[in-house]
């Protein structure tokens, strides 16, 4: 390994605030609290796949921590600590030091300890592994839902992938869009408070990374259960606000990744305690459809009638996700 | 994602031993036995730097898992869990079912659940992400050398350099050497039993991945202490028998990596219990060393004579590495 690896590898050190042993070992050393379940996930993200690979570093490094952090929030789970493997194709100290400032300030800004990782040449692929606590069987997984739950989206999922389009030149977004579009793209912040609060209250629950309807269908398969989907609920106002097309705003929210919004199922009977906690966090949760006991995925359009959305087809919706 | 990709997620749906939630859900769920602090370490595995593109992919998957369980025993940790990040060109089936055969046997031998992963497109990349336990304050870190202490080797270190030479060309190994040197490159053994057995003996200790002079100038680093290496109780033998070469057999043991032997520090007065760990693992340990209390890293010559290694130079031993 050439010594300009190990030089990089130094932005990778960082204090930490709840972790026994951090960077410089063999491994790290950490304890969960008394009671805490530990939560674990690894993503990949690869340039050409995921990103496109003139990204800039600093938004490239927020999002490989966001995203992993978001698998903690659908988990109703507590962001602690985070690795990051990293291959470079070149050792570019001002990238790596910007890319390091991007999944540090954001990992801070969760309160989450940057413990570790490895610096390697290859071509560029980031693989953060987050931990999470959850109490014991508080965790909210993708196999609670039942027959009756209203199912809830959080934000205003779609707008990544109108900036998405955009910056593939795509589409025109109109005046101030652009930008708050191409925000929510590159810098998605996971919604970890509103996942914690959401224990207890939502049956199932995922974070919508590949688009609203296929992530939904994960739910499903899941829980062995179906949904309807009310198309007069769907928020779409800011998504047709930015691009004034009706069917490219629907497809943006129902096939659109990239946002990270929580989308949850729960009880009617706790719809009270959804709205109380969209107030105290002052985000906007909607309520677009209902969970089936039969298998399937119906849209119900605004003239009452009742169409099936697999023989209308997903692919319909997977409008614009990032490169593949 | 393809669907192709989604099938190849199949191979990767193992049932768990110790693991609350495995593969399926957005994170994993599992828990530390009470008193166990978790350790936690990644590594990354890139075709081309860490390995031939066309090495076996069932072998692959082996060393991906077993150099991750490694980096446990170099902690004094039992491996529990392991995560696998895959990135791949194309989805070929019959090469990832051989992939995860390969990390699934190493994992199964070492009691390791796989938990979960992530499954991509992109250049051949292997991010495995392994957890382990160990009790509160019995971890061995790379800090805790002192003066005095005895240096000790486990096994045969060189054995892998030597395999990887003889695969590059360069070498043409005696009879039945050729096969064991390349097993112990294809195949390491992670020393798990042996480490776990150290705790409370050794007072610093590491896994050899990058060769043994380079690894122990990670513990004198970090213990800031210095060491002198005994010529004559290098354990040379089946290097000598392989290579016929001492410079050769001298080079890959000071210098090779990838046997992922473990080494290790342990006062004096403790000798004894590493002689008996050694007959009751039936392994050979190899007193090498010891440490100094200044600084620098010295050879101690057959003749008594004690020459610099730092002034020799590094570089003379760093012989046989994976192509970088």
């Amino acid at each position: 390994m050439p010594g300009e690896f190990d030089l990089i590898r130094r932005f990778f050190h960082y204090p930490t605030s709840h972790t026994d042993l951090g960077v410089g070992d063999d491994a790290a050393l950490l304890r969960a609290r008394p009671g805490m379940q530990l939560v674990v996930s690894t993503d990949m993200l690869v340039a050409g796949t995921h990103f496109l690979p003139d990204t800039d570093p600093f938004l490239l490094g927020w999002k490989a921590a966001a995203v992993n952090i978001s698998d903690m929030a659908a988990m109703a789970a507590e962001p602690r600590w985070i690795t990051l493997a990293l291959a470079l194709p070149h050792a570019d100290e001002e990238w790596v030091s910007a890319l390091a400032r991007g999944f540090r300030e954001c990992c801070e800004g969760y309160c989450v300890d940057w413990i570790g990782g490895d610096t390697t040449r290859g071509p560029l692929n980031l693989c953060p592994t987050v931990f999470g606590e959850v109490p014991f069987e508080s965790a909210v997984r993708r196999d609670g839902a039942r027959h009756g739950d209203d199912l809830w989206i959080s934000g205003w999922p779609g707008m990544a992938a109108l900036g998405l389009a955009q910056l593939q030149g795509q589409l025109q977004l109109v005046g101030g869009w652009a930008e708050s579009c191409l925000d929510r793209l590159h810098r998605p912040l996971p919604r970890v408070a509103l996942g914690i609060g959401l224990r207890g209250i939502a049956s199932a629950m995922l974070d919508v990374s590949d688009g609203l309807l296929g992530d939904l269908s994960h739910i499903l398969e899941r829980s062995q259960v179906g949904a309807i989907i009310e198309e007069t609920a769907l928020p779409l106002e800011p998504l047709l606000a930015a691009c004034k097309i009706t069917e490219r705003a629907t497809a943006a929210l129902l096939g659109g990744g990239d946002d990270y919004e929580l989308l949850f199922c729960v009880p009617r009977e706790k719809r009270g305690q959804v709205e109380a906690l969209s107030r105290h966090f002052e985000l906007p949760l909607h309520r677009i459809g209902r969970i089936l006991d039969k298998s399937g995925l119906w849209l119900q359009r605004g003239d009452g009638v009742c169409e099936a959305l697999a023989a209308r087809g997903f692919d319909h919706f997977v409008a614009a996700k990032t490169p593949d």
